[in-house]
């Protein structure tokens, strides 16, 4: 491992410059203007691979964004890990709020700032160093190793899945790697063994044919507006809770263990409050923050649009409304039967005076993982000796919806080494990846190989 | 009145041609942007009233928007009618949800569409080019006359009463005539005895310091686009009464006098809905539509904004959400109190782990006319002569802060002669004015002089 530990240390920053050159290609996938860019970012991502000496990778078109697909295959009797990440990013709206271009990487006090620097394209580097250092120092890889990096994470993967069950056999693997995550701490390298599921609505209220005077027509007819704040409100009740009927029915009760756990995790809301700039925090009554992020549902309002919101007073009656509200989901909650049950409720309890239109984006299924197979202990390892510190298992509030996914297909455990830290402003402004961290990540992701290869999946 | 009516006849395309040139200065008083438009607005009306033959005009700078002022006194012993106006109209947005360019003014089936046709600058030309055929013609105008033409109107007339104030002498009045309402239906001519007042806030909610990723902080910090629904519900019960606490303390019932008024009135909720495109009536338990629009105090949300809103689905939980909120008050309404109220209320009503902030902006008193004055009549039967038919008298949903100001300084009744029709879009796309109605306004206004003359005010 020395060999390749200098190495690591040798090419710090031209690795750097590399994540930098991946970085500003601008792969908005929720935008289809960006469609070039898409494009560009999978070749390039391809292209550097085979400059590694990976023989075997293929752009696989798909209906929508192409799939790089990678392997290496050494010997049929060891292990075979795939490892899954997207090169697809988030919109930068609101560009005002950046302290630098979103597609302009630029360091600041040892962070890398710009769209994609933890999510999840300087995730995917990460593994394309470690594989490089691997390669390029002589070390080899003593596992078999399939790469599937797919650009519509960010809009729902609406065609990985099609993807995955027509090329099944070529992509058999004993376990899959996703480095998609976050870390509870700096220093403090985590795994994260459950996932939020995710349900993505659409409300629309309309009313008036057209934008009114709101004096001239104002309490004569209902406001889409008014209207939406209504139906909006009614979805918790004054505990916070969810009001949507039958929206509990699935979910599992925190065990003792569980909350024990959660616990003694080094874990305070004095710095998530100053992580989050939040005031206080809030959320369901009767549980603690960990809790209510890793093992509570949620609805959230991502959007909210009606009427006139420039610079002064118009005295509008808007003729429509429109929110956009996403649902977090855990274990055994199931996406298609919660967007029912919203779609049923919101529509049943439309105010007088307007029409209610509800319509169903992409969701996910939540996970939990099974942290008893060996490829656990393999990671907790091969973080350990990176960090110099003990790895923490932990719930993750967010959604990898193809986790559960690769799973099921692939009958592997899934395991979710991700590295972005606290507050990295993933999906909002000034993303940024911490860059010791990132090469705390490669030297992780090479000393992965060793630890699978020797303890197994 | 012959040689007038001859006069009218014979310019009508003349006068709809000039309209358009006034129409085309898209004078927006709501975006400091468009200052120079207002200067270049004001200047042309002063310009079209020197060229009629008026030698005392002025356009009087003020700290905001400039006055057009004017002036025709033929006799002391005979009345003064005050003619106000205003040639700032709102701004255009949504401007793709117009069929032709607002600041085009554009003619389909004898109407006129574009920003301002009625609101207010086309009612204003009305008067402009009464007063023209009255001195074309060479039968004068037996009443003394003075304008004051303001470029203010869309926000609030922040610098009109000073400048009421500072020049009462010079605008000393015995009766005030403004054209800025409508009609109850096309050939029903109207007075519009009384006004709403107005109180327009903002609320703005502030949780965390920036957007975060829904599913990583979702359900442990509060969600400020979830608490604005939440306030904006609350401020209305489930009978459509505004909750807020004294709110309705100053309201005058409905007397039966005025129930039997309005119910004689040839309105059916059919034709509103008609109007307005809603897919029924709604509003406060009670009361019918006429007596929600006259009589009652409203509370709607102009516009609304919070975290991501364009196409597909951003994962964000919002930092911040913001709406505009106008009451529209009835008498003895006092738009200060209740701004003063509404803030309390929303403050104390935030809820957990986000910031609350209210801004007021401008108001306006609720007004109700006193129709007995001789003038009501004269306007009567001035309406009466032009359109062939009686006028009806009702009261307008909308405000028009400064009326109840001119009755106060002048001691003066005001009448509102309003010339726009149902559904003339008023502040939203594809406002328009009726062609024949405008040509029916001038003539109106042309009888009017010789009315007052013979019935005094």
């Amino acid at each position: 491992m020395s060999d390749i530990q200098g190495f690591l240390s040798e090419h710090r920053a031209r690795f750097e410059e590399e994540l930098k050159d991946l970085l500003r290609i601008p792969s908005i996938s929720t935008d289809p203007a960006h469609l070039q860019d898409i494009v560009a970012c999978a070749e390039h991502i391809a292209a550097s691979l085979r400059t590694m000496g990976i023989e075997d990778v293929e752009v696989v078109p798909t209906p929508g964004n192409p799939i790089v697909v990678a392997q290496r295959i050494v010997d049929p009797s060891v292990p075979t890990l795939l490892v899954y990440g997207h090169y697809d990013v988030q919109p930068v709206d609101p560009v005002e709020l950046w302290d630098s271009p979103p597609f302009e990487p630029t360091e600041r006090d040892g962070r890398l700032y710009g769209r994609g620097t933890v999510d999840d394209k300087g995730q995917v580097h990460i593994h394309l160093k470690a594989i490089e250092a691997r390669l390029a120092t002589g070390a080899g890889i003593p596992v078999n190793l399939k790469l599937v990096i797919e650009g519509e994470e960010e809009i729902g993967s609406p065609n990985l899945e099609t993807f995955l069950r027509e090329n099944a056999d070529r992509l058999a693997c004993d376990a899959v790697v996703i480095s998609d995550t976050g870390m509870l701490a700096e220093g403090m390298p985590t795994i994260a063994v459950g996932l939020r599921g995710l349900a993505y609505m659409e409300i629309f209220v309309d009313g008036p044919a057209t934008d009114l005077h709101s004096g001239s027509y104002g309490g004569g007819v209902a406001n889409p507006a008014n209207a939406l704040a209504e139906i909006i409100a009614s979805l918790k009740d004054e505990n916070g809770r969810i009001t949507i009927p039958g929206f509990h029915d699935a979910v599992r009760p925190i065990t003792d263990a569980d909350k024990a756990d959660m616990a003694a995790l080094p874990f305070t809301d004095e710095d998530f409050l100053q992580e989050t700039g939040s005031p206080s925090v809030a959320g369901e009554a009767g549980f603690t923050t960990l809790e209510r992020l890793g093992y509570r549902p949620t609805l959230d309002v991502n959007g909210m649009l009606s009427g006139f919101t420039g610079e002064g007073a118009k005295t509008v009656l808007p003729a429509k409304a429109m929110a956009k509200v996403s649902m977090r989901l855990v274990p055994d909650q199931d996406p298609d039967a919660i967007s029912r049950l919203f779609a049923e409720y919101v529509e049943s309890i439309a105010p007088e005076g307007v029409t209610v239109t509800v319509r169903s984006h992409h969701g996910g299924q939540p996970w939990a993982a099974n942290p008893e197979s060996p490829v656990f202990g393999a990671a907790a390892a091969a973080l350990e000796k990176a960090f110099d510190a003990e790895p923490v298992f932990m719930r993750e509030g967010g959604s990898i919806p193809i986790v559960p996914l690769f799973q099921e297909m692939f009958d592997a455990p899934v395991v979710l080494l991700g590295f972005s830290l606290p507050g990295a402003n993933l999906h909002a402004p000034n993303e940024w990846i911490d860059l010791a961290t990132y090469h705390m990540g490669i030297a992780t992701i090479a000393n992965l190989y060793d630890e699978v290869a020797s303890r197994g999946v």
